[in-house]
C-alpha cells in the first residue's frame, strides 16, 4: 500500500509510509480519549502503533511493556519494515529469552513524537491536512508514558508485571514507576538516568541544530516542499553515534586502521575505517527515521528530571513502592554512567523501595544494552525469574517438571 | 586597510583580512625556500604570520617557541585582532608570568593550513590567483613543525631553549623534539597525545561533515561564491566544544538551568543556559575562524600518530634524546585523557630521556590548559626554572640578589 500523498518526495515515501500506515498493530483513541499533555494542551486523535509477542494470560498477570530508546520503536523481536533488520533487542526478547515470550506476554509502543505510526510531527493534524511538524506539542517522558497507559487499558492490563526499557526507555521505566506505581510490579530501568545532565543536553542540541540548519529541513515543512534534510540528520546521527560507543570499543574495532588502503591519500576521503563507518551510520540513519521526530525525542530526554515533579526529591518520587526494581548499568557507559543509575538507587533505597543493581563490566559503551551479553542476559532473565515467582506465575516450560 | 577582493561577502571580510593581510609580523619564503610536505608535494611560496614577545639574548639561548592548538593563533599574549578578546595564553605569557617575557623570548606562529596569516587554505594560490581552498595539500603536524623550524631559522637561533604547547600544539612539541632533537633543550607537551585516537578522530569527522554539509560551503569555494558555510561551521563548533569541557564542569556551570525564564517553554527554543552558551560559542566561532581551515587543522591531528615514523615505537621517536621533557595532563580531560600523556612518559622512559609528569587535578576538562590555573601555573614555573639553571640562564631580575 502507498499513502504518499502526491508532492511528497518519494526518496523518504518508506518514511512517510510508515508514519501513516505502519506495518504494525494500531488503535487510536478519539475525541473522547485525548491526550493530556505536559505541554498543557490535549492531543486528539492519537493512534498508537504497537506490537506484541506471547500470550496474555487469563488473569492478565504476565505482561512485561518494553519502552524503546530514542530512535528505537515497537519492533522488538521482529524483522523491522524500514530495514528488514532484527527487532532492535530480540537478543533478549523471544522464545527461551530472558524476556521469554513463551511465559509473557511482551507489548512494545512506539513513543508519541515517534515516525513508526503512533502520533507524532510526521502524522496528519487534522486540522489542517497536512503533517503537524513543529505544529506537534512538544512531547515529554511522562507524556510518553500516558500514552502507554492508554495502550494498557485498552487492552485490558490493570499491573504490567515489568516494565523494562534502557536509555530513553529507562527514563519511561522510572516514569510508569512513579506515575502508576500499583500498575507495576516489577520494573527494569537499563542505561539510563533520572534527569538529563548537562553534557547530554548539548549532545542532543547539537543533532537539532545539525538539523535545523539544513537548508532542506525548512523550518520543518520539508514533507509539504518534497524534500528532505538528509546532512543534517546525517550529521546528528554520527555525532550521536560516538556518545554511543566506549572510547576503548573504537579503538578495538577500529582504532587507526585505514579503509580499504594502505597509506592516506592525504585528503578529506574517509581515510579511516572510523570515517567510513561514520558515515555510514549517518547514511542509514537518514533512510529509517523522520528529522523532525529526531527533534521531539531528544527534546523529550532534555526535559527529563523527574525528581522536579517530586519537590526536587528523587527518593519521593519513589516513596513508599512496592514495585521490584532492578537497576542496570555498564561501566564504560558514559552517556548515561554508572553513577546516574547509583543516584536512582540510592533515591529506591531512600525511598524504602526493593532494589537489587547490577553494573555489568564491559567496554562496549552505552549501546551495550542492545548488544548480545551472557551476564546482563542473565541479570534480566534472574530477576524476572524472582518476580514471577513473586507474582504467582507458573515456571517456565521446561522447569515444570523439576519445579512440580 | 582593507584587502578583501570584490566580490567576496563582506560578512566573513575580517577573516579574509587577517589570512591575506594579517595584522602581525610575516616572513615569506620565495621559490628558493619550498616547504617540503609530507603529502609529497612542495608549497611554494610560503608565509608564516607570527608574534614574538620579550627580547632574545646575545647567545640567542633564550627562545621559547608556543604553538598553538586548533583553532588557535599566534596572538598568544596580545590582544587577538579579530575578537579584541586578550592573547589565548595571556595567563601563561607575560612579564612575571611562568613563561616569563623579562627572562625568555617568546615566539609564536600561525600553523600552516590555519587563517591568521600563515598560508592556508584562504591564501591566493599565485598559479590561479583565488583561494587556494581544497587546492592547498592536506598538512600534516609535521608540516606545521617543518615550517617553524624555517622561521626559528630565519629568526638565527640554532636551539630553542623551550618548545611548549597543549593539545594540538602538544603534538607540535612532540613532533619536534622527535624531528629536531638537537635544536630542542626542553620541550612541554600539555593535554595532548602521540597519537590520534579513534574517538579523536570520529569528533573530527563529525566537524568536517557539519561544514561540507552545508550547500554555503560550495565545494570548499564559498569565498569564490561570496558564501560562507556559518551554519555548518557552527555546528561542528558547538560538537567540538563538548569534547573541551568535562561533563562535571558542565553540570557545575550550567547543569539544567533555565535561560532568562522560571518555567520550560515546552519549544525547541534555548530553554537551557548550556543551549544558550552552545549556540553562542558556535556563532562567535564563525566570525573568527576559516570554515578551510577548519578542515586542514582538523585532519592534521587525525593523521598525528609519532610512532608511526619510528616503526610503530613511540619510544624509538625519543631514543638518545637528551631534551628535557615535562608531560602534563588534567584529570578531567577525556578528549586527551592522562592515560595518553602516560603513553608519552612511558616511551619517552624507554627511549632514556629527561621526563617528569605531572597530572594537574581539576574538573574542568581539556580547556584547563588555556584557563589561570595556579597548580599549572607553579609545574610549568618550576619546570623552565630548572631547565634555565641546566642552560645557564641567568636567574630571573627579582632573584638576582638572592642568588648571587
Amino acid at each position: 500500500m502507498n499513502v504518499v500523498p502526491a508532492g511528497v518526495t518519494p526518496t523518504k515515501a518508506a518514511i512517510r509510509r510508515e508514519a501513516e500506515a505502519p506495518q504494525s498493530l494500531v488503535v487510536s483513541f478519539g475525541a473522547d480519549q485525548p491526550l493530556m499533555m505536559d505541554a498543557g494542551v490535549t492531543l486528539s486523535p492519537v493512534t498508537i502503533a504497537y506490537q506484541t509477542y506471547g500470550t496474555l494470560n487469563a488473569d492478565k498477570s504476565n505482561a512485561i511493556l518494553v519502552c524503546h530508546a530514542l530512535t528505537g520503536d515497537q519492533h522488538v523481536a521482529n524483522p523491522n519494515p524500514l530495514t528488514g533488520k532484527p527487532g532492535w533487542w530480540s537478543t533478549m526478547v523471544g522464545a527461551g529469552k530472558p524476556v521469554d515470550t513463551d511465559r509473557y506476554f511482551v507489548i512494545a509502543s512506539n513513543v508519541i513524537g515517534g515516525c513508526m505510526g503512533t502520533t507524532g510531527p510526521a502524522s496528519i493534524n487534522p486540522a489542517t491536512g497536512r503533517a503537524y511538524a513543529l505544529d506537534l506539542p512538544v512531547v515529554t517522558i511522562r507524556d510518553m508514558v500516558r500514552a502507554q497507559a492508554m495502550l494498557v487499558d485498552y487492552l485490558g492490563i490493570d499491573t504490567l508485571f515489568c516494565v523494562a526499557g534502557g536509555s530513553m526507555g529507562g527514563m519511561q521505566v522510572l516514569q510508569w514507576a512513579a506515575t502508576y506505581p500499583e500498575r507495576v510490579f516489577s520494573a527494569m530501568p537499563i542505561a539510563t538516568a533520572a534527569r538529563h545532565s548537562s553534557q547530554n543536553i548539548a549532545f542532543h542540541e547539537v543533532g537539532r541544530q545539525a538539523v535545523m540548519a539544513d537548508p532542506d529541513w525548512c523550518g520543518g515543512r520539508y514533507l509539504d516542499e518534497g524534500k528532505y534534510p538528509s546532512k543534517g540528520l546525517a550529521v546528528a546521527r554520527m555525532a550521536a553515534h560516538i556518545t554511543y560507543l566506549s572510547d576503548e570499543a573504537l579503538q578495538r574495532k577500529f582504532g587507526r586502521k585505514l579503509q580499504s588502503r594502505s597509506a592516506p591519500t592525504f585528503s578529506f576521503d574517509a581515510d579511516f575505517q572510523i570515517e567510513n563507518y561514520l558515515r555510514y551510520q549517518g547514511l542509514s540513519f537518514v533512510d529509517r527515521f523522520d528529522a523532525n521526530s529526531y527533534l521531539y525525542v531528544t527534546r523529550a530526554c532534555d526535559y527529563f528530571d523527574l525528581a522536579s515533579d517530586y519537590g526536587g526529591s528523587l527518593a519521593a518520587a519513589f516513596k513508599g513502592s512496592k514495585t521490584r526494581f532492578c537497576v542496570v548499568s555498564f561501566s564504560s557507559d558514559w552517556l548515561y554512567p554508572t553513577s546516574a543509575s547509583r543516584a536512582i538507587v540510592h533515591a529506591l533505597n531512600a525511598g524504602g523501595a526493593s532494589v537489587s543493581f547490577v553494573e555489568i563490566a564491559t567496554d562496549r559503551g552505552h549501546d551495550a544494552f542492545l548488544l548480545d551479553d551472557p551476564e546482563f542476559s542473565a541479570t534480566a532473565r534472574g530477576f524476572l525469574d524472582g518476580a514471577a515467582r513473586a507474582r504467582g506465575l507458573p515456571p517456565p516450560p521446561d522447569q515444570t517438571h523439576a519445579a512440580s
